[in-house]
């Protein structure tokens, strides 16, 4: 009797050469031979999703999105193919397949395009077969047979979508890093790896700059309640388990202290206090397609307010344009901006129930002299935007005070 | 109204770099703004399935075929991509297609499919549409999705067929030779472009040794009367037109001498002269998958005969290893090799009609004091097996006494 299914994800990094396919073929097969069911899912090749954009923005700068999604989709089918033919060479049944045959549709958003349904029949069947299971991560189909890849982070949410359908006992994602870590362990060396943690703190991590998994993914997760395992391909430790709910030991009210460089901030001065004015200046940047983050506007005591706002910094030159157009239409002020900023959070589903932690993320903030430009919180978050070259200083100091510490 | 469609191929070569893509789209956007509707069909860039075929290699030295075509499918459909791209930076519409899209059903024999049939309504619905239709070669699909490859020269049959199942109105074979010589010109220098050439001759010369066409792919030609225009991406000159008929104005009695230095030669001595001995011999060889070319065998004036036979290099060990195997068990003599041979042949369909060909050939090599240890005869050609070390000198004088030189 089958032992239970469990969905495996490598990412790139596992399998950038023959070495590190021979060995997620190992991993794959030590469980193939526990008694386990498999489903495998992996990532193109090392760089080889990079090396594909390089080669089309030589020959078209502007390429259509549909015939990128053709082209970057052949690096996951090279991935499969190869671990096929590793697990093979142990001596285990494996078939490999790409998004379109197994059934993966999507919408026809091509390079971003959305999971509408999973045809997980040829999967099963093959599962009963006795093979393991090998799924180009990344990529779809349209029901019109155009291939489409999935946007960043891709592969872990076809991983995470085939656990939900295929009811998968567990979610296993292997990356380079063994586990999510109660912050940057490169500027806290006592950085301490998170052994549970919540949905929902997982989310915000992630769009708090926590690089580990997409929040897309974990949304899905989330939504189907699929437990992940996000654990490194190099070791056989445990890593991280992401969960609805986390029953801990001790009371922590954080979890976690996430730091994000790349943001850039802009403010926008002397804007007249009248209805409608923000929604024309965040309407503008949504037209265009810039993501905006942290918005902060203050309440006015006189006919004019000054509003701030956060974007990625590779938006922040198409951001500055449209916000000086708008600036001038609308009669506001001068329009300023600020790369050397940094953001400083701290998360926990614990600080829901302790009102204090605000207080003392501020406190111990301006203990280090640390200035704060901005404040955002969020049920289970509490965000700063400081000068960036606080931001290390800050990390260690909140992941002291708030006990994360070894 | 449109003024025909072309299928036009480009091989490896034509599209190794960035530079030869960008060359192919040009060209093939000069036949669009001349009113054809086109379909393109491409290999894979440059040396990438031989890359590929290595990569496969490290990681299993016999991998399976099924996720062999998995593998090298990918090299056409980057192809596609990016000539698509490379097409739409000029102005253009353009959508490409892999195999499985397009339609072209295959049997299961994975490496070496055999196309079943093709459903081309996406292909004539994006016709209608204006848009130019890119096809990656080599690739087809089988009735259960699973991606096939069609083998060496398997680009060329997907233009061909495709070329036959549209009523294309020429099928144009690019390549990085401008088209079919009287010989190879790196032996003769004085070798003419031959501007018609029938499918019977065509097929005799692929099948002696010239690289430009698989046999399979005119063998589809010759079998749908899909006229073949075989020429030079690098150029604009007319290469060579392969068609059902020929009228020329003279008449011409041989069209080309050939040359194959990739075979070996296998005598096995003292044969028993008894009913079923060669088919034994050559029945095994075939049970085993040894493509056995010429055959020689002397009516015998004892009780025991000589029998010889050319296998390419590659597949002599092999069949050394049978033929001393069923020596033994037939009861005769010794088997010897020979790896310093090459053939010599002279292709025409005029020798048809002209029965002193044979004895021309054979006065050529005598006056050049070459001596033939094989010889073999088929309707439109007479090939023989001389020493290695002389065939340049033989195929110089050939062309030179049968007037093919310039």
């Amino acid at each position: 009797m089958p032992k239970g299914l469990i969905v495996q994800k490598f990412g790139g990094s596992s399998v950038a050469n023959v070495e590190r396919i021979q060995n997620v073929a190992r991993r794959v097969a030590s469980y193939r031979k526990k008694g386990y069911d498999l489903v495998v899912v992996v990532s193109a090749l090392g760089d080889t999703t990079d090396e594909l954009i390089e080669l089309a923005n030589k020959i078209n700068t502007a390429p259509s999105e549909r015939e990128m999604d053709m082209l970057l989709s052949t690096g996951e089918q090279i991935s499969v193919a190869l671990l096929a033919m590793a697990i093979h060479k142990l001596g285990y049944e494996a078939i490999s397949f790409t998004g379109a045959q197994v059934g993966i549709i999507t919408d026809a958003s091509h390079t971003r395009a959305r999971i509408i349904k999973i045809n997980a029949d040829k999967i099963k069947e093959e599962l009963k077969d006795g093979k393991i299971v090998i799924v180009a991560g990344f990529q779809g189909v349209t029901m019109e047979q155009d291939i489409t890849t999935l946007g960043r982070g891709g592969s872990d949410l076809t991983a995470v979508a085939l656990a939900k359908e295929l009811c998968a006992d567990e979610c296993e994602i292997y990356t380079d890093v063994d586990g999510i870590y109660t912050t940057d362990p490169r500027i806290e060396p006592r950085a301490r790896k998170i052994k549970k943690i919540t949905f929902d703190e997982m989310l915000e991590m992630a769009s708090l700059g926590a690089q580990v998994m997409q929040a897309r993914s974990i949304e899905v997760a989330k939504k189907f309640n699929v437990p992940i395992h996000v654990r490194s391909s190099f070791s056989d430790n445990p890593g991280t388990m992401i969960t609805k709910e986390v029953k801990r030991m001790e009371d922590v009210v954080v979890s976690a202290v996430t730091l994000n460089r790349g943001e850039a901030k802009i403010t926008i001065c002397n804007v007249p206090d009248e209805p409608g004015v923000a929604a024309k200046i965040f309407g503008e940047l949504a037209r265009a397609g810039v993501n905006v983050d942290m918005i902060v506007q203050n309440v006015s005591h006189t006919r004019q307010t000054d509003i701030s706002f956060t974007v990625t910094k590779p938006e922040l030159s198409k951001a500055l344009k449209i916000t000086r157009k708008v600036g001038r239409a609308i009669k506001a002020g001068e329009v300023l901006r600020d790369e050397d900023i940094a953001r400083v959070s701290v998360v926990g589903v614990g600080m829901k129930s302790h009102p204090g932690v605000a207080a003392k993320m501020f406190e111990v903030l301006a203990y280090n002299k640390i200035n704060i430009e901005m404040i955002s919180t969020s049920d289970i978050s509490i965000s700063c935007i400081i000068q960036r070259k606080f931001v290390e200083k800050a990390v260690k100091a909140l992941h002291d005070k708030f006990g994360l510490g070894k």
